[in-house]
């Protein structure tokens, strides 16, 4: 059997751990060959494949990135489509496909599946934005480095009695500033779920800082503040329509200063967090989601995605994952919340 | 309501979460009163007792060890025993206690709840050796720092062209070596619920030398070679019935560079994996179980544990943590497998 | 003898090990005592005072931060001056100061040892721009927190096939860009020292593409582009005489996209470049430089400062490290330079 | 101009940012061309030899070991010897020699030159132990290692109050242990330059504990106790003649146990401290001597090593480095002890 492999949409650690997963496996036990399509659904409609064979996944789980590149390419977009896509398999002999991706890439490879073209899908997503699956590899990296960037504004910001904010990924979904901000112990944090005044964000700091602490302020970059339009916020407008230049981090200092009276510096940590060395975890995951995939490849289980419930490895169909983000629960959000302040 | 907090057997990053978790939420949000049992059970039956406010747990989710102390005491043992353990109690006005440990402790714990002694349980065990709950604090911190020596083995190896043997925690079972063997590639992982003999091993090495790899050979601590006594191994004795005087890695790898020609050089990383700054992952797990033991008291659940399944923290009977060892299963174990050699 | 001890200016990882350097020494040895004055020269003119025995020293060599607080505050501003100063001292019967700070403070320190007041330095700079020394704490720890960015960053950048720019501490001199960029294998580093045409920039960037790379430029933050007017440049006017709203990496990343055509993203590193635990080389240095002050002090060595020489610290006049930057020298740069595009 | 490169003895981290900044700069700048011995000498006398050209060197700076692989052969063994290495460097057309390795690796290319082969040299030491240079690369990366691991034993020695030992390389020069031990605020340092007592060891231990700490012990593996002899100690018997089977950590620590009554445990850090991604300060000296070397090539220098004496770097002759150990001064030594027990 011959399979091609591509990772498509925003990189995240633990891809390269998928691929090794699944490849080692492959040609190891079970005499699959493999070939990597190049920067993801792009390689695919343009036929621009690369051998995948033990030396190319060699130490490669600790390696963040991708060695196949990605793109946000769509395989409908341009000369794509059903058609291209069969011709390039056919062509480059490919018997299957495994797609490496988010919620776009799902959802082309469910079209795709639909028309007879056999694919098997592993999540990506460093958000934790998807459902289905208890943790996307990516997640626990970008929350570790969030976490001990955090551990250093803290003692900088004790130094100088500061409030510091810290603006982390998440555009949707407050995953990673939960977590991050629980395990930095924040002040407040700030997630798109969870509309919140101005009013409260001072009170939470002005709280912790009457406790002698620096207060800690976390914000995602998708939360916007419920006095700013969501029009604007969408067409990324500040609170008064002007462009917006800085993230919501850099937006919320100045205002925390200013309602406050303490000295408040924002940080946006941006693409440190979804690059490099991947933690343990998502070696362990990625791996272990590279290695099911093989399986259902070899199983013949198309238009399935391999995902975490637990600490077992399962199989769902791809609209389980779709249509519907996995946002932070109510009850985390509050959990967290006992803590702030 | 005033409650005692202790912390027993090893220690585990995350101890410290824990009782931050429960003393914030107690203090801040339902007036509680907290003090800490100094070093495990010997505070209680001694009456070492020291004031756990907000003050002492500033800051402290990002420490390793326990601000309280610990040690391996039963509080059965001496002047111990439930008449005892009651009147420290009532001379303190402590209604009840919230008690962070390991099958011992929690054991303890049973029989003083029995006796109807109000204690909650939070469980801790670096090795992830307890049933009823996915994955105990302390243990995803163990495998990052493992993974992390097990990186820098590799290249040392690779320079050398040396096998690298590193002999991790696990005194009963093997997550530590699943996890940290698989996320490091590791070419062997020997763990104590396989038994493996010493031709399997040469098997693994000489094949991953062959294709160019300087092999890596994890081994948890409490794993024999099939061809050990298992008396001889309870006893600590080695194979020939001596005094073993360094761990597996140290017999194994001599065995291994004498089977195989090549030069082998063990690391035991020792206690390095239970100490210092906890992983986020470990911070947020164990302010959720110490809030949520936080919650059982005041919720009159005596005789429970905090335990996490999936993503969510539930509350399950002490009998369900005790008496069996939550083992690597095998499926788990022949997962793995497939990347060895 | 009784000693102020105050830390002043922006924080750097070490501070606290200078003070335990002297602390612990002078205790343990020379029967000295120790006060610490709260938020650098605001203490010392407002007599805020705090103990400064063993207790408040244990375990804080390696955290980020000053346990004293600091603040920008100079003694000759408001109420202060010589006279206030001295007054302080006698009120508190402190003997001699040690005053741990940048340029400015050292200027203070003179102005105050040259009316009398017995004061000892050491020198603090992040950016390593202070004369006299050849290594300022804090700037190792800086650096190794921009070079550990830098290869997550280029991670991503591979995935993608983007230009990633990043940008460093550095207001006035280029060091941190320069070791970090020299570590971390940039295709530019940027430094105030030397101005750099657009053109270069695009060349360098454009070269390491073509060689199958995905450029990397480092920056620090007080480059600026020779097209920009200086005296905007000062002001915080962007070339076109607008406020600066972002740093000079955003600015620069739309300019180098537009430019080569390559996708473009900025990361400005922040304030976690000065925070959190400091490495081992700066503690070491700083524990160093802490005793080495005390002993000035024990010696009646006022007006100088402590400094790193090769491996030895020596003592020198404050004068050694007034007025003139420690820019990077141009064989230094040159050096790097040969590694770019 | 063609030149080999060659890399011997134990690995550093640093090894493979010196062959990339003599690769890089020969091929990018000066048109030269580039081979590697493999594994040391032992490629030298084999002709055993790879090609070295950009594609070798990329993204080589941050890993840890050598791309060219290394062995503690001689080239003066077996078939070596000047002719034998004349003849491999004629048939294969290269020019003169670029030798990285510790004073065993100087020493044969000072035979070499001295019989007119062209060689410059790159001193290597984890333990820096070199004379000439002030420090070698590799040193402050295993330091930060010890250091970090030294923290973690600290949580865990505090937690349990315990004494806790770890041994450290440094065979003969105590640099590791007294630099990781200052950084770690070790109670005793111990180095095979300073004979120390076990009565002066348990002064120091039981001095610490009655100030209420966890004491730490940092040994380097050449310690040995006054009480030992010499030549027991060379011969790897421990004091009583029998064979030694743990290192002297291991030896100590039942005795400081005994003597002092504190639970006392061992740790060994071994090969860990010298595989894996160098620090910043590594790859930047590292890469700054693979340039020099590669100018002493262009310049002629034959029979020198480039060196750091400060900030700069400089040409030394190889007898410079040669039959003199760089041990721990006797004054670095007291100022570390000021700070013990």
């Amino acid at each position: 059997m011959r399979i091609g492999i591509l990772t498509s949409g925003g990189d995240a650690p633990g891809l390269n751990a998928v691929i090794r997963g699944a490849v080692f496996t492959g040609i190891q036990v079970h005499n699959c060959e493999f070939v990597g399509f190049r920067n993801g659904w792009r390689g695919v409609v343009e036929g621009d494949i690369v051998p995948l064979g033990m030396p190319e996944v060699k130490g490669i789980s600790k390696q963040g990135g991708t060695i196949l590149g990605t793109s946000r390419t769509n395989p409908f977009e341009g000369i794509g489509g059903v058609d291209r896509v069969n011709q390039v398999m056919q062509e480059n002999g490919i018997d299957a496909m495994i797609a490496i991706g988010g919620e776009g890439t799902l959802a082309a490879a469910k079209r795709l599946t639909d028309a007879g073209i056999r694919i098997v899908g592993v999540p990506k997503t460093v958000d934790n934005d998807l459902s289905a699956t208890d943790y996307s590899f990516g997640f626990d990296t970008a929350v570790g480095i969030a976490t001990d960037a955090m551990d250093r504004l803290r003692t900088t910001g004790d130094a100088h009695d500061r409030c510091m904010v810290a603006e982390v990924m998440g555009r949707h979904v407050g995953w990673i500033a939960l977590h991050s901000g629980m395990a930095a112990g924040a002040h407040a944090i700030l997630i798109p779920e969870q509309k919140t005044s101005v009013d409260q964000i001072v009170e939470w700091v002005t709280h912790a800082h009457d406790r002698g602490r620096a207060p800690l302020v976390v914000v995602a970059e998708g939360f916007s503040l419920d006095t700013m339009d969501d029009a604007h916020s969408e067409r990324g407008l500040d609170a008064f329509g002007r462009p917006r230049l800085g993230g919501i981090g850099e937006l919320l200092a100045p205002i925390i200063e200013e309602r406050t009276g303490i000295e408040t510096r924002a940080t946006t940590l941006g693409h440190i967090q979804r690059g490099g060395t991947p933690s343990a975890f998502d070696r362990v995951l990625a791996t272990r989601l590279g290695m099911a995939a093989l399986r259902s490849v070899l199983d013949g289980h198309w238009g399935r995605m391999v995902a975490l419930q637990g600490t077992e490895i399962v199989h769902v169909p791809f609209e389980d994952a779709l249509g519907r983000l996995k946002t932070v629960p109510e009850d985390r959000y509050l959990e967290a919340k006992v803590l702030f302040g």
